[in-house]
């Protein structure tokens, strides 16, 4: 094993939002001298990681100069200049995930034709290289469509019910799915490390905002079967053996309506989805990312607890400097705490921040969960 | 209550050392902007905090000037210059826990009259201002020789047996307090905020390697009955109310023979003997104190599973740039947690880390601390 702790050896990581922030606590617990990436002067990370170099992470020299200073490579975001990272890889330089695994997860359509050749179950779809190209074929109503690249917490994803919709969709390469009636949506977060040891976090389940397409509660353990969440799990390791990834992968799942686990899509990094693991996991997805990358043992995935997660967006109507108003009142109830990502300016559903409610004991935690969303707002003043 | 959250607000921390790193995961948690004084410039939070100063902490200029630029002051070591913080405090700081207090506790002789007046059991004791006062005495041999200041980590403490030993004893300040004999080594952390809302950690067990006197398991819960147990938080709460301190209060005890609660001494702040709630607790200590300074209401101080903790020493006869050796053996067990604080430099006996250990069962969580305490070396290279 390499000496990372305390050593000189310089983890290097492309994005310093708020994965970037939480997987700073882990380096920091073990001490391992971190140097971030992004595009923002006042990103999260900025002044709480070691080293901050400010840059575009879509420019190949800037990410190839950024590359040549540190001794792994790993991310926060799945938008980076891939063509660098080849290059850097190429060299010698270890990026994990590997840039080969990243260049197919950036681009749904190439994700899509994965999972197709992989034998991983997915709901059909057929790819398109502009809006127009898809407006010649001809579609079944209702449908999924997905923005092929930089779509992010719902955006570049649309629900298309009539020809009328069409007209609201961007002129860009996309892809068309079916839509599948589900019962419920899950995610599994898998970890893998160079030795090709792997595991799996339990399944979560997800409840969406109804009009802003993020992700409100987040719910582990999922209220499902043993059997289903077997199923989810075993899908889940499928694909993580497929890419032969490194790292994490965030694995989202859709159980149909006959009980069938299909794979929606997947993100090689640590998830929202997995941010109730800090408090409730005996490793937390942040640390499991370090020790994967690093090829340290992996971590116990899973629970002390029961833990759910809902997600601090700004409130509709207000955009400037954030306040957390009714913060006291949420943080006088027992196993809540709130992730406060350090975004000084709010906007309508921009995501803020966090809360995570962990309770011995699931129907609980899920009614805390409901006050603490009730009663916490995110304000401008 | 004050918008401390992605705020202007600035919280100044007297010390950067492991405490205060370990407090700096917490503030950033919560993006509170953090500014840190320390005597040395490669201090552990020096890289990680939002803001940091160097310099020494007993020098009233310097920490008169650091208390002006923040707007609340909190200690992360009680060896601070009191003066300027009650000067401070009388030009309208907020500074938690009070220079009263400190002033109180980081004076042995002063904390023991302390306990006296209030009534709080503890072991008699006899004040000196030199040594050769206490020598010209009539001394009770053996009895315990305590340094009234800068005692830290079981330096400045001495069991003295005859007469010959009294030649080791530095000619100081000191305390002379009978040696009691007990059953077990005992701590409680206590939180109390400013509106006097108060809490206690459930009680732990303590033990000391023979020759270092630095704590070697600290074990939560303590194994001990209900009844002590119970006794213990009370004299703890009792000693927290009678300081009307803000913040944490670590407060050690000792559970004699005849299981009677006695107080050994107290430190004002996150204590070693708390760091097991960092994985443990619904509400870490670091958090904890964070909540109790800022008048915030406390979290719950129950643990959600059983957690020991093992410090990291250097070993003897190691000094210079640190190795953890064996480390990915450790990372293999499940439920183990390395902290490591950052110190490039070891030297035996210098606190390194600490490794946390959480299990359900108690029992199964002491046999994994004791192979961790024998796999994992701190050494040099």
């Amino acid at each position: 094993m390499k000496n990372y702790f305390s050593s000189n050896f310089r983890l290097g990581v492309l994005g310093g939002g708020q994965l970037g922030k939480m997987l700073l606590t882990e380096t920091q617990k073990f001490d391992i001298y971190t140097v971030i990436l992004d595009g923002a002067a006042d990103a999260p990370c900025a002044q709480i990681c070691n080293e901050f170099h400010q840059g575009s992470l879509m420019d190949f020299d800037t990410v190839y100069n950024f590359g040549k200073k540190v001794d792994l490579l790993t991310i926060e975001i799945e938008h980076v200049n891939i063509e660098s990272l080849l290059k850097l890889e190429a060299e010698g330089l270890e990026i994990y995930p590997q840039p080969s695994v990243l260049k197919t997860i950036q681009h749904k359509g190439r994700q899509k034709d994965f999972f197709v050749e992989n034998n991983i179950p997915t709901s059909p779809h057929k790819r398109f290289a502009t809006l127009e190209e898809l407006k010649n074929n001809t579609l079944q109503f209702p449908f999924v469509w997905k923005s092929a690249q930089f779509g992010y917490d719902g955006t570049g994803v649309k629900i298309v019910k009539n020809e009328n919709d069409l007209n609201q969709l961007a002129d860009t390469d996309c892809i068309v799915e079916n839509l599948i009636p589900f019962k419920n949506e899950l995610a599994v977060i898998v970890a893998r490390n160079k030795s090709g040891e792997i595991k799996t976090y339990p399944v979560v389940e997800m409840e969406f905002h109804p009009e802003a397409n993020q992700v409100e509660y987040v719910i582990c353990p999922a209220r499902i079967s043993e059997s289903v969440a077997l199923k989810a799990r075993e899908v889940a390791l499928k694909v993580a053996e497929a890419f032969e990834h490194i790292g994490l992968l965030a694995v989202e799942l859709f159980q149909t309506e006959n009980d069938e686990i299909i794979v929606n899509e997947v993100a090689p990094r640590t998830h929202n989805s997995g941010h109730y693991s800090i408090e409730a996991s005996y490793t937390s997805q942040f640390e499991q990312h370090v020790r994967s990358i690093l090829n340290l043992p992996l971590g116990d995935p899973e629970s002390k607890v029961a833990g759910i997660m809902v997600n601090l967006v700004g409130d509709e109507g207000f955009s400037g400097n954030v306040v957390y108003e009714n913060m006291e009142n949420i943080l006088k109830m027992d196993g809540v705490t709130p992730h406060i990502y350090g975004k000084k300016e709010t906007r309508p559903f921009r995501k803020m921040g966090h809360v995570t409610i962990v309770n011995n004991n699931l129907a609980e935690a899920r009614k805390t969960a409901e006050i603490v969303k009730n009663t916490i707002r995110v304000i401008s003043k």
